[in-house]
């Protein structure tokens, strides 16, 4: 069960041209293309005729011919043309989806097209911004995990693992001993750890030329049902929390959204975004394949307990300290879809 | 469900020698070897003793001795030695099939052996005749395609296809335009498309130097469950139908049958044969190699078409008015096999 | 459904040091490492937080520490540290098994450690005695078999496959004609086979420089649910069962021990032992790299089976009178799980 009345980012914006592209999102298989005029356009990636995948078809103009039979569909999933007969069969339609493209990404409304409001997509223009510089993950295509979302959602709303997980790219050592505060709301959650007098992590150190004790911090922001905000910063040891937002120091702000494919597999979207060396295209060249390394060793945890949890659905498990944010994760999930089905 | 009491295409009669060799027929696990004499010969693909598959034997003279424990079987699928021991248990046979060796290919009859009438066989002497240049399929061993066989069925009962598949060598444009006749059989279908003044299609202008505007025919006659006979040819324009057997011109019969594997896998059997250039080898190879890309295209769109018809069984189709061909080979598929299982 | 209160063969004491194992036995996913002192330590292999495997943590010092958010369990699969907090949340452990290593192998206790005798371990002291050479098998690691283990177990049980399956290495013709003996034990059961004027097996015209004719004996004991014990030796023709024990000829001495990893896989054990050439290093790598072959032949047959086992699991067999040994083999493992399992 996945939450329909959403968004969910379903591409990058350079990865939808002229030749259509298949992709599955929360179990529909969809089709993008552009129009003529390079808007983003979404169908359901099934001809009405006889179950061709429309993603093997060509587009003409706005429209997308079938490669089996040549059924012609309009942007909003309409035929309007068979090959060799006047008339258009009744219900020779598929379904179309509302689409809207920010900040290099293309995100798709898969329940209700009237509920589709733009404005609930989550505010993160640190995305496309001169005040921050981009580095986009994996090569501006999804990250594709064999993993329920939720399991991806917790692994960045527990941020302690970076201390076994990530230890030699962003762990501090002593860092996971520092507690964290957890702030429920509607239609989310936000964690944050202050960690004090510890060593810099040694990216920072490469990108940055941290010496000296820091103080840091490690705050993620979720939305329902999977749009996360990361948000990293480094300062002088002494600087503490009131030096968030008045002593410069190193930051990053990245966006991460975990698109469900299926039950258990997923699109993980992600940029990272810096306030240090803005126009430096060699920096974005190495933090790019830095964290690529970083994600893939987080690839690797949630295949490995994805395994687990299907094999073993029943098994007890144990809840610590640092759950809390994930547990209030899923609770916000669960009331929000229990609500679009009714199950209230 | 597949019909039991009818013959299938088994094999190509290089495929089976001295040697055993495994093949799935309807879901039936079956091996095949030649006697002594020559006579191919068809057994149940498992020992009755532990279930060793009794293709991985050896064959001895007209027998076949299971490679684990030595069992020897008649070609009557009868066990005739047991080595350690003088008696045979009772009820020591498997399973043997009527075979019929004709026109290059082995016949398999999968249902009760006391019907087995060879003259149900398709009359496709054009398989084997000197009026007729031969190009066999794929190198003489059948195109295994995931899709079950009536999605085969269905493509080549629906040659309008051929505008959109095989646009750059079969098709010509504009013929997809022209509507086709259908004649249903008892024991079939045969669908008709006349095209007017159109352009040849492209191998043709190659293998044959086609000029000017043409008319030509598609046709398709389907025996049940999936015996499919092509027709095609191309006559100067203004020739017509009156044209079709009076008026030289190049002439192609395909005979095509797909037999099930599984409910989901199939066995494509294929073998071009033309009126022109009957004994020039080279315009065999190269219409071989060119058939095989144009089948090798149909496996592309069947095996798609099969995944979505997986994913989604209950997904709403509309009919256009070239699937009458296929809609009535699906009724008298039914209807048989209905018969069969005596649930008329 | 999988004996629990038995020793099985989890390892090659090779095979486990101070970097987690992962294997699963009857089903369980099981780590596997040793601590500071050498002794080998057994876990489950899941986190009990958020069921992450433990093999991808590390070893500290005699403990285990998970690879995602620290959790450090000691060698009774207590958890003793959570990174983090002071308190350890009630529950927190996994399941640990008892392990003995003996003879080179590691032999874990699935069922109720309170059961785990290890005088109930067979007596396999060939496996690391002077007076034997060890050729162990696969380098050292086991063949992983897709088959259930009793499958294996009737391999071993009836060597009259020896005939068939390694014809070119261990039979002698004629061999399988000669009848076997069966004793019932309420632990297992006895096979032995002898054949008499015999030519001696390819192999042992290698390693021996056996000549003329031979008398020959097969002897297979198993100990429930999956220890066989294979024993084999050639004497000169007319020295017969009286000349066992009391006339010199090359003998072998086999353990082969079949471990369940799930209902269709297997981890499949085995070590020659001879009583000829016994510090003779070459002799000791021929035969490894020989045996590696032969049991490489049973692994083609054994997934053969396994195949149209699981294809047809209501096909008819019929038993011939080798079965007789493996018969009693599947009647002693039965009436020992159903004893464990309360359904006497």
């Amino acid at each position: 069960m996945f939450l329909q009345n959403c968004w969910y980012v379903a591409a990058w914006d350079t990865e939808i041209g002229r030749t259509p592209m298949a992709r599955t999102i929360v179990g529909e298989d969809v089709v993008f293309y552009r129009g003529e005029g390079g808007a983003p356009i979404a169908l359901e990636d099934r001809c009405c005729h006889r179950n061709m995948p429309l993603s093997d078809g060509r587009v003409i103009g706005d429209n997308l011919r079938c490669g089996y039979h040549g059924l012609l569909y309009d942007p909003a999933g309409i035929c309007i043309d068979v090959p060799g007969q006047p008339a258009i069969p009744p219900g020779a339609q598929v379904k179309s989806y509302p689409l809207v493209e920010r900040w290099h990404w293309i995100w798709i409304w898969m329940g209700d097209p009237a509920l589709a409001d733009p404005d609930t997509i989550p505010a993160w223009d640190c995305l496309d911004s001169a005040e921050w510089g981009r580095s986009p993950g994996n090569d501006s295509t999804p990250l594709r995990v064999a993993c329920h979302y939720e399991l991806s959602n917790d692994n960045i709303l527990d941020l302690s693992h970076v201390a076994y997980v990530h230890e030699n790219s962003l762990g501090s050592p002593g860092l996971a001993q520092f507690p964290i505060e957890t702030e429920r709301r509607d239609d989310g959650v936000e964690m944050i750890r202050w960690g004090y007098d510890l060593d810099p992590p040694p990216l920072f150190v490469k990108y940055c030329g941290l010496t000296g004790k820091i103080d840091r911090w490690q705050s993620s922001t979720l939305t329902a049902p999977c749009h996360c905000l990361v948000d990293v910063g480094f300062l002088p040891a002494g600087s503490g929390p009131d030096g968030r937002d008045s002593v410069a120091g190193p930051r990053l702000r990245v966006p991460i959204s975990t698109t469900p494919e299926t039950a258990t597999t997923s699109h993980m979207f992600y940029c990272q975004t810096r306030n240090f060396g803005i126009g430096d295209d060699d920096l974005t060249a190495t933090m790019r394949g830095d964290f690529l390394g970083v994600f893939m060793e987080d690839v690797t945890i949630l295949e490995s307990q994805q395994r687990i949890f299907a094999a073993r659905p029943d098994a007890p498990t144990v809840d610590i300290n640092v759950d809390a944010p994930s547990i209030a994760m899923r609770a916000v999930n669960r009331r929000l879809i229990d609500a679009e089905t009714g199950q209230v």
